[in-house]
């Protein structure tokens, strides 16, 4: 048995000091994950999805994809009946989806708190926070380079978040820890400061190596092993490139069991075409050919089909958010992926904005209610993106972790029952009467309606009187007061220990390096 | 002949006057109104129409409308086999459908420029500005009174907005000029200082005459008298009232010809039950009631089924805005709409806040994606709308009119021509490579993605260096520079004449009045 299992039994077979920790510890309250009650959105006819599928069958059989620096690979590949061609895989039609077939159509992610376990798949939809910036800003310290004290903020911040399911993972880059080192601090804050799922590195094969060990000492070894518990996001060298960094990491989680996020990462008309169909076809591809290596490691690994895909303005290279021809790629995949029968990955809160102001605010929402509409099952960067992906803002946090809840009412759909008919109500109030007082709006008034607990909604005198505060500094006092309030969950005290002695040995063996 | 058909005759034949104006003017780009070609979003199921639709009939036929102070709509419903009881209306299952038959479910609506007509129903969607509001707000004068300066400023931005169809109602109340007179300077604004269709005034019934007789001058009687020249809006004062000064209006706009949107104006849980369904329930009653009447008064009218519908903040009774459930209710009257086989008007660029700071991108975000989705036919309100309607804002009428771009592309949906499959693009990359230079890339970037005219694509740095401006800044700018190029439209410089006599001629038969 490991260290790791000795000090959960231990914790578990029940000290003291533990059960202290867990009477103590402040109940936050988390909705549970998303259970659609709504139809899809589908803006590609069938005809459009069977000519992008055979489109990118065409793909992997005539141009193929480059597994680089992997001979491993290269042979997984050669026994799977691909063509390879140096680093170039070729793979026959229909032997990708085929080999995708094992993959589970929905999985579950454990929890260290078992009620914050999510599914992903089906009609489900499971929120975690932004994912990589190096910067972070807020109106206190304006935009700076992101430290492990703002990582650790960020996951408090979301721990405390009513409608983000899912801890996420480089909720920030902790820049002033090394490299090498800093996904050992940022899984440790994960597992310690919240009690929600949270996702593994994939900076090198030997990260995801530590985040399994570092799994293996929250949860249990034999646990880990039964049990998928951390979601990782794989990303693609777009266009048609799976570097073996990326790829050891994924070899490490399906062959534990763990649950990666196979994602193109395209700004499209730089990584992909600039048409839609054009890079839906491309998508499609690229997922084909890392799900099925996925499978090819361990049939049955719990995988996502993902995509991160975004438009180019043309005059500049920038990347731009939140426009309608993002909009559409990210329904059509979302198509693309029911019909492979894979959980979807895509979406945000995504806007190119220096500031969390109206821009911010129109191509969030854009993104995010196109997200929920798409079909998407798991979406990562769902609050807290700010910059293109460049800055992690403390105020967009908690306004777009506010937005989610409206995402939570709007996927609840319409109840039609006797009470929803309220026609008692309309015969009580009739013509020229007001619904304000009437029994039916007493008995319903409480659930019926979503309510910001950030926004404004007062009188505009009211406003002006405490200082015509904008949402932005709205939501910074709501950050303050969060951080303020913040209690850590119970964590086992010889896990935590555990953990910690675990960071500080695998500190001690390597050197500091960047990279 | 008229003194309005005699002054366009006079124009049309041919003064060089007319000419030489007509030659002079700069040509304004607007887009043509938006031709769907995407799916609408359908949250409510077969089954929940059928009730909603059966609790409507019931609704009419158990509890009533009440038409008020209005003896002889009183007598046309009696006529047409209505069960009138003082004031209450009661209509026999059946009736009111069966009357709103004849309403068509489509309609040009005729601008003075043709290339602005609008074709109002079927799947496409015509964007009207904001309509109502007392105050103004820019970043250079604050909140204040509106006055006709700022009516005016805002014809002159709607017509220079591209993705604008509609030059709309009352941009905002011009509250410098008498209650009674002030319909004459807003429809000479809109009918000088524009090109594209307006609306009617219908706060008093003489003044729907004067609307009438206004667009005589501008059109030509007989064309007045064959067309459709202004859609004005109807308020029903739910619950299920109808009153003679809204109704007075309607009886002359339906008699004439002229469209009107007949639209229920709900607070959800003020003015209608607190429930999704309930709400659905008394909308349609009210659109029923009304869209017969008008058929009453003249079968083949042509009338939009409205729902202005919102919902309350029940801590403060504070009405909110881009909110799920606005979102459920203004896609169920959709599909309530379409059954009816009635053109649909609701949404707009709705939200609470005080500022166009980053709520009001969210809220207004999610209202006019949510709209357009739900197959609006007519968005009122579709830019410059803050403050819950209280205000007209110059910098977002000019953000929300940038967004309504993104709505024309969104709406497009996915070309699957060959062009747009990509695959010469897709092989000539190959892995590894990128797409920028690519041959396909170069024939396609100009049309493939939606570029914002406003919003900030810029590094940060040059942001920075530029002073950091936020999008209310940016806005505020392009206002200014939108009203200093602003140039006039042509307009027959009789028919100009003529609509200033005729103003002049109205405001001297009349005493200064406040109501």
């Amino acid at each position: 048995m490991s260290d790791a299992a000795t000090a959960r039994r231990r914790g578990r077979g029940g000290g003291g000091a533990a059960r202290r920790a867990e009477r103590s510890a402040v109940s936050i309250e988390t909705a549970r994950y998303i259970e659609r009650n709504i139809p899809n959105f589908e803006v590609l006819t069938e005809e459009a999805l069977e000519i992008i599928e055979a489109n990118a069958e065409t793909v992997l059989e005539e141009i193929g994809v480059n597994f680089v620096d992997n001979p491993a690979a290269l042979d997984r590949w050669r026994e799977a009946g691909a063509d390879v061609d140096g680093e170039r895989v070729r793979l026959p039609k229909g032997l990708a989806r085929k080999l995708c077939s094992t993959a589970p159509s929905q999985f579950t992610q454990h929890a260290r708190n078992p009620e914050r376990n999510v599914e992903i798949g089906g009609r489900n939809l499971v929120l975690a926070p932004v994912y990589g910036p190096p910067f972070v800003q807020d109106m206190n310290g304006g935009r700076r380079y992101a430290t492990m004290q703002d990582f650790q903020d960020f996951v408090k911040l979301g721990y405390m978040s009513k409608w983000l399911h899912h801890s996420g993972g480089t909720v920030c880059e902790p820049t002033d820890i090394p490299v090498n080192k800093r996904h050992l601090d940022m899984l440790y804050a994960h597992m310690s400061l919240s009690d929600k799922p949270y996702m593994g590195s994939v900076t090198e094969p030997s990260r995801a190596v530590d985040s399994i060990e570092m799994s293996k000492i929250l949860f249990g070894d034999q646990f880990v092993q039964d049990n998928t518990v951390m979601t990782s996001l794989i990303n693609i060298n777009s266009p048609l490139t799976f570097d073996s960094i990326m790829m050891g990491a994924l070899e490490h989680y399906a062959a534990h069991n763990q649950a990666a996020i196979i994602s193109p990462f395209i700004v499209g008309g730089a990584m992909a075409p600039v048409s839609i169909a054009g890079t839906l076809t491309q998508v499609l591809a690229e997922v084909l050919a890392g799900v099925a290596y996925s499978q090819l490691i361990r049939p049955g690994a719990p995988v996502i089909f993902g995509a991160f895909v975004t438009s180019i303005d043309m005059n500049s290279g920038a990347p731009t958010f939140g426009t309608p021809e993002a909009s559409h790629i990210t329904m059509g995949a979302g198509q693309l992926a029911r019909r492979l029968g894979l959980p979807y990955r895509s979406a945000g809160s995504f806007n190119g904005s220096k500031l969390p102001d109206a821009q911010a605010g129109y191509e969030t929402a854009n993104s995010l209610n196109m997200g929920l509409l798409a079909g998407v099952n798991f979406m990562l960067h769902s609050c807290g993106w700010l910059e293109g992906g460049l800055v992690s803002s403390f105020e967009k946090f908690v306004m777009d972790a506010d937005q989610l809840g409206a995402l939570h009412h709007f996927a609840r759909g319409v109840s039609m029952d006797e009470n929803a008919q309220a026609m008692d109500a309309i015969r009580e109030v009739g013509p020229g009467g007001h619904y304000l007082g009437c029994a039916h709006t007493q008995a319903n008034f409480k659930s019926s309606f979503w309510r910001s607990d950030l926004l404004d909604y007062k009188p505009f005198e009211t406003w002006a009187d405490e200082g015509s505060r904008d949402t932005m500094a709205l939501a910074n006092a709501r950050v303050r007061k969060l951080l303020a309030d913040y209690q850590q969950p119970a964590l086992d005290p010889a896990i935590d220990e555990a953990l910690r002695a675990f960071v500080a040995k695998r500190k001690e063996e390597m050197p500091d390096a960047s990279y």
